[in-house]
């Protein structure tokens, strides 16, 4: 097999840098994709200076792929030479449990394997992202691109879409709810859209005045300051569903007192320090719930997909070259980016 | 008409004592019920002692009220003089909000009028709880008890059966679902009685292993010492709901791992103090959910009067007589009580 070019941390406090790896052989049922697009994630980040305690070194980050299939293997009957894909957050999972069977595999009882900094459940080799010129991954874990698509503006739908897709798909928004979303990043832009998409009455919430116009453009019917106590309480008891994406610490009963009866708040957000503890009786006096969600599963990934087809979304996205992925991480980390870092990988095939 | 014999605190500092009130006149609607029986609920120190700092003085607490009817309004239609009859939380709400239409009166968009401390409706005075000979309570607001049931031990359902019912009840207990309940005491001996009624695998959790026997006899398949990290660690990912009772301040992150995917907790005790803040990645890698849940509506808490009549469940109670109820609060202070305190309103009657 061909050498593959990359970019690596080699350990948490090192910049990525050029590193080249030799692919796994091509198995029965894997699908080869040369890389042409991957979305930058805070995770690549966190797990890149190893602020999760888990990474293994060298890492090459990377889990929102768009590429063209290259080769598949003898077995492999989903894709062709040719056809336009995607990867996500996860290549593989047990697919014998009761989460693998009802289509959860992001739930997988015996974990996931993780498209980096994963363990192959074949060799046992730790797995590489799509910070890459390609990769070989399971038919089963490949999905479709539209094709009315910008690949570009498709690969952070990978994980910052199906992300914000699957609780707002699960807590059924559609028309007539009320949908708040929390936080205007890479993952809040893609939920305004996609709750706007499905139909329902949106309504951002930011702390940036600065963040209006675009709350709007990108689909709100209304954007709140959360830090104006007096707009925030005219919404009192009024939500249906929240979905917050913020990770940074942040107030939860300010948001949960919006929630109408039976009303619940989803986090897709994982602070680095405990949120304050929410008041119970915010809780009991209206049966409001605070839940949680992890990506999604490939089926309904492909949903996802189809749906953003067929509304024809896309990330709003700033798209790099590969040399250029440090600064963006700095840039991320001060919330400048609107809304996705994209890679374009023909600029680490160049290079290499 | 007659004076009402009745005790009632006449300041945050003060023990119960005797009170005499002028009951209203029965309107179209009421009906006179003679009180037999009043469990003790934990709010009724609550609000004795102001501890929620809402308590108008003086307070005749009281809503587990089991009695017989003595007299009915001219358009009274449901009862009739001589029913055995209960009340409990609620006498009345707004019956025009969403909550109202959906018999979810508990949770009434304009305020429930509670059976004491509350507002009468119509003549905006305080009303007054079952620590009396006699109630006076519109018809919508009083519920049958079944006549195979002892009324003493029906009296602790109207709250702490209708608590402890109604979670159970809207998050579908049943057969071939894993619940746990927290706390053994008046709320969690109903939370297990009832539960295993509905059929399901209960699971007991407490911290006193002295209550492992009577948490099986109360009807618990198996008992954990929440204390012991081994026994609470074979329980992981393994419960389909959780009702939690304990209004203590205490680590709910213990509890939420014991659930399974897209499994719930839910708390019906405010502690005085906030639980630690649960960890966000317990709730997101198992969708996991966190939610309240308040009381019961009129139609549901029928519900599970009907339900207890045909499983005969009543509470495990201690008689106690009405001058003991300031005994009677100390001892529960100190979870000194199996489970629950009915005050034999006779003893009220007889010295009035």
């Amino acid at each position: 097999m061909n050498i593959t070019h990359a970019y690596a941390a080699q350990d948490a406090k090192s910049k990525l840098a050029p590193f080249e790896y030799q692919p796994r052989e091509l198995r029965e049922h894997d699908v080869q994709i040369e890389v042409m697009y991957c979305g930058v994630c805070h995770s690549d980040l966190h797990q890149a200076r190893n602020e999760w305690k888990n990474t293994v070194f060298p890492v090459v980050p990377g889990h929102e792929i768009v590429g063209r299939v290259t080769a598949v293997g003898g077995h492999t009957h989903k894709y062709k030479v040719g056809d336009i894909v995607g990867v996500g957050c996860l290549v593989d999972s047990c697919r014998e449990c009761d989460s693998c069977k009802e289509d959860l595999e992001q739930y997988c009882e015996n974990g996931f394997t993780g498209t980096y900094n994963g363990q192959d459940r074949v060799t046992g080799e730790i797995t590489y992202g799509g910070y890459s010129t390609q990769v070989i991954v399971n038919e089963d874990f490949v999905l479709r691109i539209p094709e009315n698509l910008d690949p570009a503006g498709a690969a952070p739908l990978l994980c910052a879409g199906i992300t914000t897709f699957s609780p707002l798909h699960h807590w059924k928004v559609g028309p007539g709810k009320k949908v708040g979303i929390v936080g205007l990043g890479g993952l809040g832009h893609m939920g305004v859209k996609i709750a706007h998409a499905m139909g329902a009455h949106v309504v951002l919430f930011t702390t940036s005045p600065s963040k209006i116009e675009d709350g709007k453009r990108l689909g709100a019917d209304e954007v709140v300051i959360s830090k104006d106590a007096e707009q925030m309480a005219q919404h009192t008891n009024t939500f249906d569903f929240i979905l917050n994406t913020v990770a940074a610490q942040h107030d939860l009963d300010q948001f949960i007192t919006l929630l109408r009866r039976d009303g619940t708040m989803t986090l897709v957000g994982v602070p680095e320090h405990s949120h304050p503890s929410p008041q119970v009786f915010n809780l009991i006096f209206k049966r409001r719930s605070i839940a949680g969600s992890l990506i999604g599963g490939i089926k309904e990934t492909q949903e996802m997909l189809d749906f953003c087809g067929k509304h024809n979304l896309t990330s709003d996205i700033e798209m790099i070259k590969m040399d250029e992925i440090n600064e963006a991480y700095e840039r991320m980390l001060k919330s400048d980016v609107k809304y996705r870092f994209v890679i374009d990988i023909d600029t680490l095939r160049a290079a290499g």
